[in-house]
């Protein structure tokens, strides 16, 4: 993904861009359903300020779509179910479809049985994976998504390979007045999309960011680019990675390591996606309106607590997400004017209905 | 915990450091089922190599004990079962009581309903989470320990005061031949006791462990000493260990914050802490046998990649610890001699029988 410079900005209601997102995917051959769903997503990732997970992608999404990567038509079906359990074959459908499909199911779960976790396997890219797991707190529950990623980029600790994705993660918690605690993450120090701007714009990069093909730590973004993306916190990071593809992947025998394809630069080839739904009722363990308005003054404590120098606020994950969701909302999404123009280009090319386009 | 230099070693079997500390903690006024508990996790951890968590902490454990901290009789109870999830109370027992507890009834609940969750409030101090999460895998599934520390040491992201601990939690995953993929692992850069051991030797600290009391990174380690321990990936393990309080203290209304008493400071008080135990049956999602072979594939895979310069070996996580493990089983467990004498003051001071000495 690249960063974009917001030279030019442009202002889009939420529905507008939801309904010319919606009128794509459609043409790129979803049912109506299932690209509202996809619609849905990434106008919620833009609106939240994730703009890296956003319509950003719909370029890469529909070339998938077209050249077979991914199946517009494919349904989601449940392969096997045991007790709060259960295994969801995506068929090749869209991410955003077969992992909303599972987290629907681990939520139902958890309402019999107070606890559930719901492997994904046959899927592609998800998205964000914040979505998934607020899913679950809008029915005042925990949420977590665990999910490999599309591609490898990261080394094990000592090594100096491709072999595992920085795999990303989320967990939401329910506040009652306050917003969701959200942790959504990769396990990369930083997204490799930052290492790819770097090295269009001949920018140095921190020791931190990458290892050179050989594994050595590098500032220069040329070698960072054709090396690896180093994990955050070093070997805790790559701990978490591998934990991840063996929740999201291994478990449900998903593609891991030689069998990943990469997302942008194989979009023919099936990829064979996995995730991971878990979802822990409240209600089960205590009382869930109790239980959010302890995290309300956890909240405040943690927020009210002394700041270091030059800090003006202290933040609890997703707290800036929130806030950025709630004014684009009410005030329109701003989008650097790149991003609009590869968007009316597809909508052009196919030929979405006039009122739609944007 | 205070880091050792291991100047003079001593080489003990492990069945007879046991047998010690059964005596040990039985002589605190513990049954011998209990106690048996807490000399099995401590002796462990050490055979593990894993010092911090083992028999140098009799001391505090000990002392807990007896002043109150910690109720040597109590036995855990099931406070509320539903489904998959169970909310026990360690009604103070040691934190290796409740905690084993939780997770024997996690492992039951997960043969019945293929996934579990179950809260642990009332309890004390576990040692390491890596014990519990490796209960699960010895019944072939996934286990995931979560724990709240006793102590507040690190400040939240963009903040100067001790308001979160580091808290610690593992991740356990069973493999056919090779050893468990053990994560277990805190939130910090590193554990405090480096920075307390620093102080004492007048080391400066690497810049990204400690913050001083004002919030600033310090090199100086009397003024990280004073101040707050780093988390590790910066934003990323503050948002970790803030799950971790949420899942572990927060939705079962265990201590949290400011009603966090010292485990070291403040052994006359009782700590009411809190773990959530999760796991996840294998079989219920796919064949457990087959997924263990992926797992020998997984780690061959990584272990066969490309090494960075000066690397011998690519570990994946809790391989030292099982490799320690099998040779110290087998040859005796290194102890500095320190550790031994502590603990031989606390057996004379208990009148321990003489055939249990050591």
């Amino acid at each position: 993904m690249a960063d974009y410079h917001f030279n030019e900005k442009i202002s889009l209601p939420f529905e507008k861009v939801y309904e010319w997102q919606k009128a794509i995917y459609m043409a790129a051959g979803m049912s109506e359903e299932d690209a509202s769903v996809v619609a849905d997503h990434l106008v919620m990732a833009d609106a939240r300020g994730v703009y890296s997970h956003g319509i950003l992608r719909t370029s890469i999404y529909t070339s998938r779509l077209e050249k077979g990567g991914t199946d517009p038509k494919a349904q989601p079906s449940i392969k096997k179910q045991f007790g709060a359990t259960a295994l969801v074959d995506g068929n090749n459908a869209m991410g955003m479809v077969a992992a909303k499909k599972g987290m629907d199911l681990a939520i139902e779960l958890a309402k019999t049985y107070g606890t559930s976790a719901v492997s994904v396997t046959g899927s592609n890219h998800l998205g964000t994976c914040a979505y998934y797991a607020q899913q679950a707190t809008r029915e005042h529950m925990i949420g977590i998504c665990w999910t490999i990623n599309c591609g490898n980029i990261m080394a094990p600790w000592g090594g100096a390979e491709r072999q595992l994705g920085n795999n990303p993660f989320a967990m939401a918690v329910p506040c009652f007045h306050r917003p969701d605690i959200v942790l959504d993450m990769a396990t990369s120090v930083v997204a490799r999309g930052k290492i790819v701007m770097a090295r269009k714009t001949h920018s140095p990069i921190p020791i931190t960011w990458a290892l050179d093909a050989d594994g050595n730590p590098t500032t220069d973004a040329e070698a960072g680019y054709w090396g690896t993306v180093r994990p955050f916190g070093d070997y805790k990071g790559y701990g978490l990675t591998l934990i991840n593809a063996i929740f999201s992947a291994i478990l449900n025998n998903s593609s891991f390591g030689p069998t990943i394809t990469d997302f942008y630069e194989e979009p023919e080839k099936i990829q064979n996606t996995g995730h991971l739904m878990q979802v822990i009722n409240i209600d089960a363990i205590d009382d869930s309106l109790e239980f959010r308005k302890r995290m309300d003054e956890a909240v405040a404590y943690l927020k009210n607590g002394k700041k270091a120098p030059n800090v003006s606020e202290i933040f609890v994950p997703g707290e800036i997400e929130a806030r950025t969701y709630e004014r684009q909302r009410r005030e329109g999404i701003t989008y650097p004017i790149e991003v609009i123009e590869e968007n009316r280009a597809i909508a052009l090319r196919y030929n979405i209905p006039e009122s739609l386009r944007l």
